[in-house]
C-alpha cells in the first residue's frame, strides 16, 4: 500500500489555487484524504494542507510534477510522506519532564519522531528521572563565554544527525540570534507561562506575585526575539490564592508537557504553518 | 459586491470529487474563501463546505450548472447565500434563559438569523424575563390529548411563516415521532446534560444524586429516539460536593444557553452536515 | 427563620483565632454551615469566611459582642446577612451585553443584588438591545475636561443611592486616581483580556496581532493603577488563525460576561477578601 | 520540626463540632494551618478537614486526647502526619501510560506515596515502555477460574507490604465483589470515559459510535457495583468528527493519567472522603 503523503503550500492568494492544486492530483491518480485551506484576508496569503494517497502514481514523480505548478504560482512548498519519521534532536537542562513526556510517547509510538538525540547543559546524572534508554546523549556545558562554542557544537549534532526538528525541552538556556536565525521554523520552545504574560525568567513566580486565577504554558517556533515566536499551542489551569509558587510549578508541570507534545505532534504531521510571525494550525 | 455563497454536499466517497468540484466552481469564475472536507473511512461517505465569492457570475446560474454534477454523483447538497438570515422559529416553556440569549445575540447583529416567531406551551405572562418585543408570540398549551391538534398549529407555523430552523429552547415537551421526522434535520434541541449521561427528566437531579464532579449541556437535532438524535455541541463546567441540585440548575443555565447558541450558529452557517446518527462540524 | 448571616475577616496570623472565632459563635447559639479559612504563609496573614445561623440570638448582639474580639486581633470584618440584596450601581458605555447579562440574572433571582441605577456616557438609546426597564438611567457624558464634574456625579449618586457596589460592566472609560481610591474595594471592572496579556485598548486587535490560541477576560477590583487591580476570576476559550478580530470580539463577549457574573456573584457572597495586590476567593 | 497532622472526620451534623474541634487543637497548643468543613443538609452529616502544626505536643498525645471528643461525636476520623508517604500498590494490565505517569511523579517527589508493588496480570516483559526500576514486580496472571487463588495472592500482598492504598492504574480485570469490598475507600480506579456514559467495556468505540463531541475520564473508588462507585474526579476534552476511535485512545490517555494522578494525589493527601456513593473532596 502506497504511502499517504502531505503536501503544504502558502503562496499569494488568487482565484484557483485549490482547482488546479486538487485537479493535478486527482490527474496523477491520487486521493485527497484530508484537505484544508486557509485565506488570510488581511495580509493575502494562502494556506493548504492536503493528505492524499498518491495511488499508482511514485510519490516521487508526483513532487517533481507540482515543481512547475508551484514555481509558478510562487508557492513555499513540501510533499513528505506521512509515515516516515521525522528525526527529532532534543534539548533540555536539569527538568525532564517534557523529556520524560516526550521519549515515553515516542516509545509506545503515539509520537512520529524518531530522537537522533539529546543534549543537555549538565551531565547526564541530572536527568536520572527519564528512561533516556541508548539514545545518544551530548552533554554540553554551556555559559556566556563558552556559547559560540556550544552552538556550534549543536549545529554540528543537527547536521550530523539530520536532524529535522530541534526540541526545547526546558532547556533553560536563550540562544543567539544567529543560532535562533539558523533554526527558523524548525525550533520549537516550550515558555512555561501564557505568553504575552510573565515572559522571562521565573514565570510561575511572576503569576504568584500578580494574582493570577490562571496559569498556562506556551509552544512557540524560536525566534531571535526571545519569548515572541510564533505560537504553535497554549493552554491553561485554573489555580487558587491557596496555591504558592511550588504548586504553580508542580500544576504547570502538567500543562507544559501536554502543550509541548501537542505543538511537537502538529508540527510532526505538518499541520503548522507559518504566517509571520503568527502559525496557521491545521487541526484534524 | 456579490454574496458569498456555501456550497455543502454529502456523496459517496471516489477519486476527484474536490478536484471536480473546485474546478466547476473556478471555472465559473469563483473564488473559494474556505473549503473544508472530510472522509468517512468507515463509511465511505464524503462531506465537503466551501465557502465561495461567486465573482462576475449570478449565484443562481452557479446553482443550476452544478446540478448535472450533483446528480452524477450522487449528493445530497445545497448552495446558500451566507449573507440571508434564516428563518427561525424558537420553541419555549417557562424557563426563558435560552430563549432571551438567543434573542439578544439576534439583536445585537451575532447570530444571522430572524426569529419568526415563539411558541410556548405558557402564556406568555411566564416569559416575563425575555425580551420579546414584537416577535408573534403563540401560546400554544399542550397536554397528552391535545398533542396531535397542537403539532398541527406548529407544523402550520413552520410552513406559513417560512422557518427553516426549530429551535428547542428548553422546550420541556416531547415531540411525536411523526413530529421528530418532519422536522429531521432542521430541528434543535439543548438537553441539560452531558449525553449520553442522564437522560429523561431531571438531569442536574441525576447528576447530584451520582456525584458526579463535571456537568453539561448537549445540543443535538431532534429525532424520534428521545435524547439519542445527533449531537452537535457538547459542553461542560466542573462541580463540586457543596452544588445542590439547585446550583447545579444555576450553572447549567450558562452552559446551556452558550451551547445552544452554538449549535444554532453552526447551523446556520451551514457547518453541520449530518452523517447518519452523528454530525460532521466544519468549524472555521 | 433566621438569616443566614456572613462573616468575613483578616487579621495578622496567631494561633487559636479559628477557636476563638468559632467558639464565640458557638457560645452564643449559632451554629456554623460553612467555614473556610487561608493561612497566607509568606506574608502572614489570616483570612475566614463563615456562613452561619445565628440561632436563638440577634444577629446584631452578635456583630455587637464580636466587636471586642476582632479588636483584640485586629481584624478587618464584617457581619452581614446573606439574604439581603447588596445595592448595585452598574456603569456602562457602548457595548451593553454584560449590562443585559447582569440584568437578565438579578430579574430571575440568580444574583442577589439591587440594582439602584445605570451611568451610562452615552444616551439611553444606545443600549437598545438591553432590558433596563424602569432602572434609573443616567447620562453622565465625560470627556478629558468634564471628567471631574461627572465624576462628583457618579459619587453623589453612589451616597444617594447607597450603592455598596460599582460595577464597570465594559464603562470603556478610565476613572481617575481620586475616584478609583475612593471606590477602593468595592468597584468591579472587566477587562477584554487574560491579564497581564494586553492591557490597555483594544485587546482583541493585540490578541490577533499576536497570533495567541487562546483569548480571555479578567474581572479585577479597580485601582488607580490601570489593568493592575487584585484579579478576582478569569476565563479563557481557544481560538485558531482563522478568527479575525471581529470573531475574537464575538467570542470576547461570552467570556466577558460569564467572568464579570462570576466576579459580581462573588463578592456579593462575600467570597473574595482583598490581600493586598490580590484576592482570596472562598469558593464554596 | 514537628510534622504536620490532618485530621478528617465525619459524623452527624449538630452545632458546636467546629468550635470543639479547634478548641481541642488550640488548647493543646497546636496552630491550625488549613481548615475545611461541608455540612450535607440532605443527609445531616458533617464532614472536616483540619491541617496542623502540633506545636510542641506530640501527635500520639494529641490523636490520644481527641478520641472521646470522636467517640462522643460519633466520628469518623484519623489523624495522619502529612510528611509520611503512604504506601501504594499499582495494578495494571498491558496499556501502561498511567503506571508510568505515577511511577515518574513518585520519582520526581510530586506524590507523596512510596510504591511497594506492582501487580500484573501480564509478564514484565508487557510493560516494556514503563521505568519500573527495582520496585517489586507480581506476575499474577488472571482468568475465570483462576480468579480466587489469584486476589487471595493480592491479598497477601496488600497485608504483607503495608499497602494503604491499592491503584487500578489501567487494570483490565473486574475485581470479585468481595475483593471490592475488602478493599472499599482504599482502592481506586480509572474509568476510560466520562461516567455514567459508557459503562462497560471499549468505552472510546461507544464514544465515536455514539458521536459525541467530548470524551473524558473518570477516577473513583471501586465498589462491588462496577463503574458505579464514589467518584474522586473527573475531567474532559473536545473530540470532533475525523477523530477515529484510536485517536479517541491516544487523546484518551492524557485525560487518563492526569485524573487518576490528580484522584491519587487528593487521597493520599487526605482531602477525599466517603459520603455515601459520593465524595467530598476538600481542594486547597
Amino acid at each position: 500500500m502506497p504511502e499517504v503523503q502531505i503536501l503544504t503550500l502558502s503562496c499569494r492568494d488568487r482565484p484557483g489555487i485549490t482547482a488546479r492544486v486538487t485537479g493535478y492530483l486527482f490527474e496523477k491518480g491520487g486521493n485527497i484524504l484530508e484537505a484544508q485551506q486557509f485565506d488570510d484576508l488581511e495580509s493575502g496569503d494562502f494556506f493548504m494542507r492536503v493528505a492524499f494517497d498518491p495511488g499508482p502514481a511514485d510519490a516521487d514523480a508526483i513532487r517533481a510534477g507540482f515543481a512547475p505548478l508551484a514555481a509558478e504560482l510562487g508557492m513555499r512548498w513540501s510533499i513528505r510522506s506521512r509515515e516516515r519519521p521525522r528525526k527529532v534532536l532534543l534539548m533540555v537542562s536539569k527538568f525532564d519532564h517534557c523529556l520524560a513526556d516526550l521519549l515515553y510517547r515516542e516509545r509506545i509510538g503515539e509520537m512520529p519522531m524518531d530522537v537522533v538525540g539529546i543534549v543537555c547543559n549538565h551531565p547526564r546524572e541530572a536527568l536520572r528521572h527519564a528512561a533516556i534508554g541508548d539514545i545518544p546523549f551530548h552533554h554540553l556545558p554551556v555559559d556566556r563565554d563558552s556559547k559560540p562554542e556550544q552552538e556550534a557544537r549543536v549545529r554540528e549534532l543537527v547536521k550530523e544527525t539530520g536532524a529535522e526538528l530541534v526540541v526545547l525541552a526546558r532547556y533553560m538556556q536563550v540562544l543567539s540570534d544567529e543560532m535562533a536565525d539558523w533554526l527558523s521554523g524548525r525550533c520549537i520552545n516550550i515558555h512555561h507561562s501564557f505568553l504575552p504574560g510573565f515572559k522571562g525568567a521565573k514565570p510561575y513566580h511572576q503569576a504568584h506575585a500578580r494574582g493570577v486565577k490562571i496559569i498556562g504554558a506556551t509552544a512557540h517556533y524560536v525566534t531571535a526575539d526571545l519569548d515572541e515566536g510564533p505560537i504553535i499551542h497554549q493552554d491553561v489551569e485554573p489555580i487558587t490564592h491557596a496555591d504558592r509558587p511550588d504548586d504553580l510549578v508542580r500544576k504547570g508541570r502538567d500543562i507544559e508537557r501536554r502543550v509541548l507534545a501537542e505543538a511537537v505532534r502538529l508540527h510532526l504531521e505538518d499541520r503548522v504553518l507559518l504566517n509571520g510571525t503568527r502559525t496557521v494550525v491545521f487541526r484534524s
